[in-house]
Order: C-alpha cells, then sequence, then structure tokens
C-alpha cells in the first residue's frame, strides 16, 4: 500500500492547500490510528488532554524557535483562514480608534483585506498597484504613512500574482506593522520586532488547511473592545493559550511537525531561505532563458520565491503545456482563475527535484514549440 | 504497525474531540499519502479541485439524505466552531432588527451562548435552569416565546451536565427555532422542517475537530447585513457553496466519511438511534441497579443519550474509579472539571463492546466499594 501510494505521488505545484514534507505525512498516517502514548487518534482527543496541550506547545515553541519570537508577542492558533483576519484585525485595531487604518494594495489578498477593513473603520489606501495588474511591489517613497496610523497592513507574497516585498516596506515608528504572510510563512528569516502582528494561514507554506497562525505584539491585545464577538477577540485567544475554545487539533498537530521538519530536517530558516532561492533560480532561469517564450508576469526585482507566474504565447500552447506537463509527474500548474496562464508554487515542501524536473520540462517543451 | 496501534487503542469516552469509527480512521490512514486518483494527499490538494469539491458534495448530500434535508435549506461547513456561531447567529438573526431573540439557558453551552448574543441586541432568557444545577429542561407550558421574537435558540444536548431535550421546544410558527447541535448531531432522526437553524460543531458526534456544520432555511440567510464582517455572514458562504474562502478541507473529508459510515454500515439515524438507546439504557442500568452507589446527575426524563454524567460517594472513590477504568481499558471518564464527577460520552461511534465493558466494570466496582 504506502510504496504504491508514495510511487502515485505526484510533483504538486498547487498554490494551496499545498504540497507537504512526505515524511510528515508519513508521520501522520503511522500515528493516525492511535497516537503512541494516547491510546486513541489525536483525532479523538481532548484539546485539554496534557498529550494534545503538549503538541500545542511544541508547535508554539517550534515556531517561536525557527523566527525568534520572544516574550512580548502571543502565537495563536486560530480557525476562520486569512479571510478572518482581514476582519478580525480592523475590528480590534481601528473599529472605535478615532484613526485612519494604512493599507499597501499589491494584489487580489490586500484587496480583499481592504474591502473588510472598509466595514470596521476609516481606511487609506496608501499604495496601489492596480494599474499594473498587480505586477510589483512599492519601494520606499513610494508611499507615506501618517504618524498616528492605526497599522500599516500589507500583503508580503500575493499568491495570485507572484509578487513579493523582498523586505518590510517603510513604516513610522510607533505605526503597527501588520502582515498577511500566508504564501510565505517561514520561508527565510524574519525579525519580527519590527511587526506589530503577522498572520498566516497554514495551507500554504506551513501546514494543512483549518488553522491561522498569528502572533501578535502583546500590547495589541488590549486595543480590541471586550464587546467584539468573542471569537473575534484576539485577547479571548491569548489569555486561554489558543483554548478559548476547541481549537483544530489535527491541523495543529500536522503544523508542529512542519516546524520541527523545518528545525531538524531543513536546519532552521536561513538554510530554508537558501534552498528556496536556488529553487526560484531554476524556474525563473527557465523563464528569462526561453527567448520570450514564456514571460512572467511580476517584475524582476520583486518576484515571489514562492509563485511564479508566467504566460505563453497563447491559449492553445498554455493548453498544450498543462496536459504534457502532467504526463511528466508536474501537477496543479493552472494559473489563479482570475488571471489565467500558469502558475507554478514551489513552496518551502517542494523538493529541488520537482522543480528541476518542470524546468527541464519547460525548456524542452519552448524548445519544440518557439 | 497497524496491528499494534489497534491493539494500544482504549475504549475512549472522551465528550469531544471524541472516538470516531475505526473503519473511517483506517481509510484515512490509508489514504493519507495519496488520495485515489488524486497524485496527492488530500491535505495538498486545492479546495477548488474537482476531486475535492466531489468529497464537499457528498459529505454535503450524505447529511441531507441521512437528515432529510430538502432545497428550503442550505448546508454549511464552517471554522470557527460553536463559539463563532454564539456570535453569527444574533449577528446575523438579531443585530439591527428592533426584536428581541429568546433564549433557553439549561447548561453550560447555552449560557456561553447568551453572553456572545447580549453583545448583538435584546436577549430574553425564557428559561433558565441554572437553580437546580441545570439538572433538566423545561417541558410544554414552562415558558412563552412572543410570536415577534427573532427567534428560539436552545442546546439539544448540553454535553458538561448531560440533559438532553426528548423533543424540540414549543416554539411559536413564524418563529424561527435556532438550535445548538453539537453533541449529538445525527443521533436519531429529526424533522429539519421545524428548524431555521441547526448547527454541530463536528467533532464530537460527528467527525474531528475543525469544522461546524450549519443547516439554515434559505429565507434567513437575507436577514444579515451586508455590513458583517465577510465570514460572519451566513450569505457569503451559501452563496459560494463553502469556498467562500479555504474551508477545513481534511476535516469535511473526515466528516464525509463519518455520515457515510452512517449510511451504509449503521444503516441511517433510525437504526443509529436505536443503538444509542440500547447503550444509553445499558449504562444509565448499571447507575440506576447500584443501590445508590452512583447517582446520577440529570432528572431521569431528560437523561442525555450521549453523555452520562453521575458522582460516586466520595472524591476518594471516583479518583480510584478512574484509576481502575484506565486499566481496564475505560478512559476519559473524568467529567468536566466545571462540575466533576464522571462523564461517560457514549457517541455514535462508542461500540456497543466499550459500553457493556463501562457498565460491567461500574457493577464490580460499586459492589466491591458499596
Amino acid at each position: 500500500m504506502t510504496a504504491t501510494a508514495t510511487d502515485q505521488r505526484a510533483f504538486n505545484f498547487s498554490a494551496g492547500p499545498a504540497v507537504l514534507p512526505v515524511s510528515v505525512l508519513e508521520e501522520v498516517r503511522d500515528e493516525l490510528l492511535c497516537l503512541p502514548g494516547a491510546r486513541a487518534s489525536l483525532l479523538e482527543m481532548s484539546h485539554r488532554d496534557k498529550v494534545f496541550l503538549d503538541i500545542l506547545h511544541q508547535a508554539e515553541n517550534s515556531i517561536r524557535e525557527l523566527i525568534g519570537i520572544n516574550d512580548d508577542y502571543s502565537v495563536l492558533f486560530l480557525q476562520g483562514g486569512a479571510a478572518l483576519q482581514f476582519s478580525m484585525i480592523p475590528a480590534n485595531l481601528l473599529r472605535d480608534s478615532g484613526k485612519q487604518a494604512a493599507y499597501i494594495q499589491t494584489g487580489t489578498w490586500g484587496k480583499k483585506a481592504i474591502a473588510e477593513a472598509k466595514k470596521e473603520g476609516d481606511v487609506n489606501v496608501v499604495y496601489d498597484a492596480a494599474d499594473t495588474k498587480f505586477n510589483h511591489v512599492p519601494t520606499a517613497g513610494d508611499f507615506n504613512v501618517a504618524d498616528d496610523a492605526a497599522y500599516l497592513y500589507y500583503c508580503n507574497n500575493e499568491t495570485i500574482q507572484g509578487v513579493q516585498f523582498q523586505s518590510e516596506p517603510t513604516c513610522p515608528s510607533g505605526v503597527p506593522l501588520v502582515c498577511d504572510a500566508s504564501s510565505d510563512f517561514l520561508h527565510r528569516e524574519v525579525d519580527i520586532t519590527k511587526y506589530g502582528l503577522m498572520y498566516a494561514c497554514a495551507q500554504k507554506n506551513a501546514g494543512p488547511a483549518g488553522v491561522t497562525v498569528v502572533i501578535i505584539r502583546k500590547d495589541l491585545l488590549d486595543v480590541g473592545s471586550a464587546s467584539l464577538p468573542g471569537y473575534l477577540n484576539y485577547k479571548n485567544h491569548a489569555d486561554a493559550d489558543s483554548e478559548w475554545n476547541t481549537p483544530p487539533t489535527f491541523a495543529i498537530w500536522v503544523l508542529g511537525k512542519v516546524a520541527k521538519w523545518l528545525q531538524n530536517d531543513i536546519g532552521g530558516l536561513a538554510a530554508m531561505e537558501k534552498i528556496n532561492r536556488a529553487k526560484a533560480g531554476v524556474l525563473y532561469n527557465a523563464i528569462d532563458s526561453s527567448g520570450g517564450f514564456y514571460t512572467g508576469h511580476a517584475k524582476v526585482d520583486c518576484r515571489s520565491l514562492m509563485n511564479a507566474t508566467f504566460t505563453l504565447p497563447n491559449d492553445e500552447l498554455q493548453a498544450a503545456f498543462l496536459e504534457q506537463a502532467a504526463s511528466h509527474n508536474l501537477v496543479a500548474l493552472k494559473g489563479h482563475r482570475s488571471v489565467g496562464g500558469i502558475r507554478a508554487s514551489i513552496y518551502n515542501a517542494m523538493p529541488t527535484e520537482g522543480v528541476d524536473t518542470l524546468a527541464n520540462f519547460m525548456t524542452n517543451f519552448a524548445g519544440k514549440n518557439s
């Protein structure tokens, strides 16, 4: 059974839910019926059982160790995905604050976040890349944030367009920087002290769908009103150690295993970044050396290390590309339905072999069809 | 590996997350690395992939078939558990309605729901069983609901106290009946046309933690304001077929398998109720025939078929009971920390053999210690 299942697996470039380390999947499989020492499956165990609490704390500690998060921050495991964060952030940090929140719009996810924030208070879109089909991110000087802004919000990696900030946007000291890191969480080292809040739904780079990690500076826990719906109040979750209600136990379990894999098998975020840069380099080189057969969407200086987006000369060639790729064991390469084209998501868990196979296929396909 | 894992499993009386059918766990394990025909794990697959959409629709259709839900209702798969429903229900159906919502309080979960509802609007607690430590539910005539109430809310089975409604509370026609069925969803046949909204977090009787099923009459989808946080608006989820954002794909997958198990292995909800009544009968008989050694918490006419709560003569005997039970392969029997005592949760997936083993142990323990 096992060997067959592994043999049937393809290189999976899905944008999310997305590829996970095979060793993590194998552990989950082996422990699925009965967690060692627990006499039950993790799926059947109370979230207040010490065995699960140890799993929860390991997941939190692994994330703290990987990123280097000190006690000034809470690390929360929530449900509802980025979509609920789009509302929770302004509900806690903007509603009734008398302030304006600053938003940078560099793609589809930032746009959605802005639409939700406008329901909660005054929003100032300080930079908007819509005019160029979201093919770039701003540089210092392209926008201004007021010193008394409630916060500055941005999405570090726009999954659909494949554009990524290479470093944090300029933000006045005293204004909390809020980051949607959903699709590039844990992909490189980061100085968390620059942030007021960073969040990531797990299903792109850190685990399965169903859990969202929120890293929040503790002083921001007290900004939200007690009149908020209880689930939407960050303080409730922080005070209860992510057990204000039953957390998504399975997703946290797998997330913790992925974090351990990053620590032990990869060797931490600096090592992960090196691998990610090498993988992305191979892929973008296949685009750049194709003589114009492949056209990258993002400007070169903000190409995503996670999602490479590109087009072929016409729709027929794109359809043929997808069909032939699948027969080469390369799947889920179709671009998002809103923008079309090809998207190769090469998250942490995508093996180098997968990227090499794709790049070789791309070069051969371009050679035959140019 | 497999045989050992199964051998290590105990009879697990956890109140939730709780026991699942072994055959479902085995299927999940066997398909974990690679879903047949999908070339990837379910955990790695886009929620918009046809393979997952088929899984989502099967889960919905199985629930529709089991309960007998017609097209007047939407069936939604959400995140955030019952705790988020405590807020979503009044946010959609009470806020800005100019109406009052009626709540029946028969235990801890009803109490929590009321606290959240009060943040959203005018709440009338029409019946409160707190004075008798939540040991019963009201009967017809014990309370009145205004004809123009926004809705009547109740919790069908209070997991912590072990009290359960034997049938729906009386509700004026025209007032939507709203039911928290978290801990007894799918445990017996139900006439869904009596309800405006029924919801259940899955992790007690229907699947793993991380997904909440909401069955909502379609006319109620239009009551909520478009200014609600997007995730909290039922209409968004209904219009998008539970894919307004990435749903908790794994939890839905397992939930669908549990529903299929109910259909194919058990034979539907009437058959399930028969088994549940027999199991509960064995357990309550062990209490009633103990000559007062065990004292049930709930009044006899509203004893829960899902959670049997009882006490022993003193704390020392309770500690000894729990310790010896564990050595008889009977685990997770400790009562909720807020009420103490013993709680045996005997959800759908608890095998008859588990209940028989517990009842025999109880009778022997009482005999030796009376």
